[in-house]
């Protein structure tokens, strides 16, 4: 099994970056949420002048076995058709990275279909889905450990390339199901806290789907403290593929962007197995699905969007990516109180007379 | 006093709206909030293919009399040098605007500082500050009428040269005193409730300024319903400016941007006067400023962004703008089930043994 080595971030130089937030002509604190980014994304890189270059989306599409167990209220071939939707450029997430100029990739990391070899996406199969997991382990080591180095290399890529800034993103009909018995197992919480209704369940399908997934559980009794056993059971493909991209994107000090609810648990496994990839993330939005909100509270992650959005594809990464970038831009442009000449609060304290 | 005519919202085109965004290939509602703000924009626009055209950020500064009372933790002339700033183009809303190609206009209200003539910012000033409330009332009625007019005449001048859509941000020393007043007597809740830190009270200075807004609130024992008579007492000039610019805005079927709390009550002010204003507004963030939040709840107002901002100066608008622009993107540019060739979950329904 890969290796990941992520470093710490620095104390030291993080009180560097706070001074020079705090001198900026705005009352202390004043920019909320904007400051922590902008902290962040300073201390990974390192420089008070940070910059983010080359933005990438990831998405990672894949099948799920347990999709035959009618866990979604839509067919297994709408993962391929989605496939072939983003590279004709018409999907939500191709308007949104057009909008702020990211990059795109979409990656096969185990559809049910076969793609034309020369269509513009990564063919990175590693099987037309995973097995259904109501009767078995989703993948075997191997196909997991492919997965897993098969991200990694995307990563070490696009870094290449002079990316340090990922967002990552999903496609796979029935992938809330294995999310959510990952988050289960996990994070020890009841099953039903972790359903949701993913692209949108009836309360009959609904009520099915936490059947299945508790039969699901119980057949398997998990109680390994490793993430990975826990993503080789029940995990995607596209899950394990992304988990192994976010600690490469870490290992190479990337900031990334974490989407939705799949993403939030590609990430989880990734923090489980190394906590230190905390610091180089960013949460996107809380999703509207039911798990996410509780996934990220497990975490300690607050998000920056909340708009009850829970499309996937990498949708809340491409649209909370501005606010990230206005974080960036203040620290780089807003002048000095001593640059503009205006009056800082101590001028008024000092001669106080409450 | 001017008359504003504002048209309700035609409910039978929003209809045909709500079909268009049901057929983007994404599961129904799953782009959350995104959906709603692209209904309300095509229904504000009456077209299926909305746009948002020329936008500006309009800033109004003004100085408040109540400032004597030292309820800011920052001395006046920070108004005045702030508004130079904004002039050199380096504040936080310079950045911000920079960043999403916003037109900004800074308009001094009624700043109490002489600037050159030739500073390239709107001189509209009705007087060098209001008067403080604390002992008479902020400004006469024809100071208010005057700064109302002004407010609407420019934004029909932003109007004509093809703008659609107008961010509201402001600058003022003490204004958060002001709108605490305003607030607490339209919503009927005590002050305290109304009252927040602004640019950063220590505990002291907080008890101080909550005492100074109650000593001004029973020298005029205002009870009256109309909300300009309770402007004219409290309001500032910027206040007063900004709110006869958003009638006007909705007047002109413009959609209207709402940034923070001093920015609500304008709004507030606009609304209780003509309720259909309501539905030209979109409300950027929720300020950290203590007060907004119920002030957004009394309106039944949900905002963009939750991002624990309280700085002003349009800053909310500015940011939250690509997330507007992302509704009417997506409602532009995303395919069709039927464009796409994508399953949609009626198939699956209609063949559904559960």
């Amino acid at each position: 099994m890969k290796e990941f080595i992520i470093e710490p971030l620095s104390k030291q130089f993080a009180t560097q970056v706070q001074e020079k937030i705090d001198n900026k002509i705005k009352p202390l604190g004043a920019l909320g949420r904007l400051e922590e980014i902008a902290l962040q994304i300073a201390t990974i890189q390192q420089t008070l002048t940070p910059a983010l270059q080359k933005p990438y989306v990831l998405v990672f599409a894949g099948d799920h076995g347990i999709a035959v167990e009618r866990v979604s209220a839509y067919p297994q071939e709408v993962t391929a058709q989605m496939v072939l939707s983003f590279v004709r450029g018409k999907a939500a997430i191709n308007v949104f990275c057009q909008q702020h100029h990211l990059n795109l990739k979409v990656i096969d990391a185990g559809v049910a279909a076969d793609f034309p070899k020369d269509l513009p996406i990564v063919h990175a199969k590693i099987a037309k889905g995973t097995r259904n997991f109501l009767y078995e382990p989703a993948m075997t080591q191997q196909e997991m450990e492919q997965a897993i180095q098969t991200g990694s290399e995307l990563v070490k890529e696009i870094h290449k390339e002079g990316c340090n800034v990922v967002g990552f993103g999903e496609m796979g009909i029935a992938n809330t199901s294995s999310a959510s018995a990952i988050m289960s197992v996990i994070t020890k919480q009841p099953v039903e806290v972790c359903v949701g209704r993913g692209t949108g369940l009836n309360d009959e399908q609904y009520r099915h789907k936490i059947e299945v997934l508790r039969k699901a559980l119980l057949h398997h009794q998990l109680s390994s403290n490793d993430p990975f056993e826990v993503l080789r059971i029940y995990g995607g493909y596209e899950i394990a593929m992304m988990c192994g991209a976010m600690l490469q994107a870490a290992a190479l000090r990337m900031l990334i962007l974490v989407d939705g609810f799949i993403s939030s648990i590609a990430f989880l496994i990734a923090y489980k197995s190394n906590p230190y990839i905390r610091n180089y993330a960013i949460f996107c939005h809380t999703s509207a699905e039911q798990g996410h909100l509780k996934l990220l509270e497990y975490m300690q992650a607050r998000p920056i969007l909340q708009l009850g959005m829970r499309l996937g594809e990498g949708s809340a990464c491409a649209i909370a990516y501005p606010v990230v970038e206005s974080a960036v831009r203040f620290l780089n442009e807003m002048a000095s109180f001593e640059e503009a000449g205006v009056s800082n609060r101590q001028n008024i304290e000092s001669d106080s007379c409450l």
